[in-house]
């Protein structure tokens, strides 16, 4: 391949990318929308289920739901008649958890599985349709977002497998914010800054189109109204409801999209250095953004419109201050000295058709500026120059 | 029902209607979102359509296209082996061409239907497969935005049924704007306004959900860039793409939120008077906006942010003025003689939760100045006093 070749494969790769939607340029993306249900309404989760139990047909309903949500599970299938419950959830759905679920929907011949719970909760309802093919309802209590998406995974032996299957996309998805308001304060901001990392990542992210962009830009604009609200009162639901509808877009459109930079970044800073997942994307956001925004400068206004501000980087900055964000990845227990380490690892896993490159030089600066906290626009001078990776492929 | 009843129920209706997104509100709304792969980019339907036809292990595949389209059609699937073809396409899909369609695609065991076409070709095609349930893959030619919806029709004795059935819906649908190139510039333009009006008035349609505003608001940002375009350019693909993907969103936002007063107009002056469909959108779309508008200020302030302007009506003059839009309903042939009739029948049919109340005398305002072509900001202006027919329920 010639340097020229490169060049201009480079440019094609970041045209797709820079989901910043319609401009001067050739649209071309293949885009997958996922048919579900969307059911959303603070206090409305035991009648909406009722009804979509009732619209499905369902004779044999099993609730998964852990014991420390059984009760909360129980008001929302109040309206409901329950053939099975099943509260062993364990996080990460190991086998063996799944399989003495699928044996128990088996022996019950249920028709309809609804889960109320977090991520693991919808983990385990999936891994029970992926083998029963059973229709899900979900009925999300966090931010996790898993019920938005196709996409299984089943622990064994410390391993996780992930997989998509159409058949444990949940059919209908409840919302009802009212069963969020127990969240803290401090874990709804990290897990709703997770979020809206999720958003802005995948404005180039691999698979970015200006479908998904236009969901995680109206995730971003949920989720950066509703947060303040929520740090202002926290059992009001008008924020709690912005935050629960922004984080189900910000499913939606990086299910879509891929994985992008941040999302590696942060993958390789909770797996390899066990930071905590939200706090880490929560403090590890705004320096992604500030690194690859002005290489993508229609992602850039996209995100800036819809924090309502002049560049997304001052948008995000402003919710930050006004939430209390998390801000140093110091706090987290990770120092300098995992920097190389951490840095190594994610030059391994640089997305396809990230709009900047990255380097050795820039990932470092990059993650020092996160370590202490320093103001993420000196990330967006951040030079490239010698150990450009793409060009040593 | 008291006064103050009337009022809150009128306001509650309005939180639901007023297609803005996020705010203070309570969110409260059901979504059906249908699945789909949507396959993007000039040049590559038949290879798009290859690639499809093989993902779906199709073994008997018929195409439909009308007589005037059959070299295109016979272009876009070069690659693939068409077991039938069947070129008889009507307007509306009369019950007796429905029956012919169908009766060819049993005796040939058609597992896959293809349709390469507008409206009435998908249309066709839908019928083959509401019947045969066999999954269709669209390669729309026009921006009809049928193939984004699972509603069908069917015409018989000069009456038309339409029905909804998710076996209908695409399954896959290919857009290839080198396909469109052929569509005159005033069409396109008519037609195109016509893709935007059905987005703005989606904002404040029966069903209006924050979901559908953002593909609406998609929709027109993708068709205020690209029918200027268009009219620059009428061979460039650019604007082509834009137009093609803003229709399509607009099909998408349209079939989600429902029919909104502007749609109520337009099908009676379509219905009643014979006037051409996209022209007499294109004309009362301001003057809807401009009458709705100042009553649904989130659904205003997301379509003003879509056109990049400080006010959706002075974004879509602009637009007008420089794709050089129809004008006055005088110039299709309406009079002021029709006006009481029609204002007649479009009171029968006011949308739910419509943000403003419409009386008789707003309604013949609104008329008289899309006769004339008179300046939209006046019906802002339009006082509803006397023929309240809300109060009058």
């Amino acid at each position: 391949m010639t340097e020229t070749d490169r060049t201009s494969d480079r440019a094609q790769q970041q045209t797709g990318r820079d989901g910043g939607g319609p401009g001067g340029e050739a649209l071309s993306f293949t885009h997958v929308t996922a048919g579900q249900r969307v059911l959303f309404g603070s206090g409305s989760a035991a009648a909406h289920l009722a009804a979509e139990v009732d619209r499905l047909g369902a004779r044999s309903v099993m609730v998964i739901a852990s014991e420390r949500e059984r009760a909360l599970a129980g008001e929302v299938t109040a309206q409901v008649e329950v053939a099975l419950w099943h509260t062993d959830v364990v996080m990460h759905v190991p086998v063996e958890t799944a399989a003495a679920a699928r044996e128990a929907a088996q022996a019950a011949g249920i028709d309809l599985v609804v889960c109320v719970g977090g991520g693991s909760t919808t983990g385990l309802a999936k891994a029970v349709a992926l083998t029963g093919r059973q229709p899900i309802v979900a009925v999300p209590t966090t931010y996790a977002g898993s019920e938005a998406t196709n996409v299984w995974g089943l622990t064994e032996d410390g391993r996780k497998t992930t997989g998509v299957d159409d058949a444990v996309l949940p059919v209908s998805v409840i919302y009802d914010a009212s069963l969020t308001v127990t969240l803290p304060v401090e874990m709804s901001v990290a897990s709703g800054l997770n979020g809206l990392a999720h958003c802005v990542d995948s404005l180039w992210a691999p698979r970015a189109d200006p479908i998904n962009a236009a969901m995680a830009a109206e995730g971003i604009r949920a989720l950066s109204e509703g947060l303040p609200l929520i740090v202002d009162d926290p059992r009001s639901t008008a924020g709690r409801d912005l935050a629960l509808y922004g984080a189900y877009l910000s499913a939606v459109a990086f299910s879509s999209a891929g994985s992008g930079l941040h999302h590696k970044i942060c993958h390789v800073l909770g797996g390899t250095f066990d930071l905590p997942h939200a706090q880490t994307h929560a403090i590890v956001l705004p320096y992604v953004l500030a690194f690859n925004g002005p290489a993508a400068p229609a992602a850039e206004a996209r995100a800036a419109q819809a924090f309502g501000a002049a560049t997304a980087l001052s948008g995000l900055d402003r919710l930050r201050d006004r939430v209390g964000a998390p801000r140093r990845l110091a706090d987290l227990g990770f120092t300098a000295a995992d920097i190389p380490v951490a840095v190594d690892i994610v030059l391994q896993n640089i997305p396809a058709g990230n709009p900047r490159t990255v380097t050795v030089e820039g990932l470092t600066a990059l993650l020092h500026a996160a370590l202490d906290g320093s103001d993420p626009a000196d990330t967006s001078t951040i030079t490239t120059t010698t150990t450009d990776l793409r060009t040593e492929e």
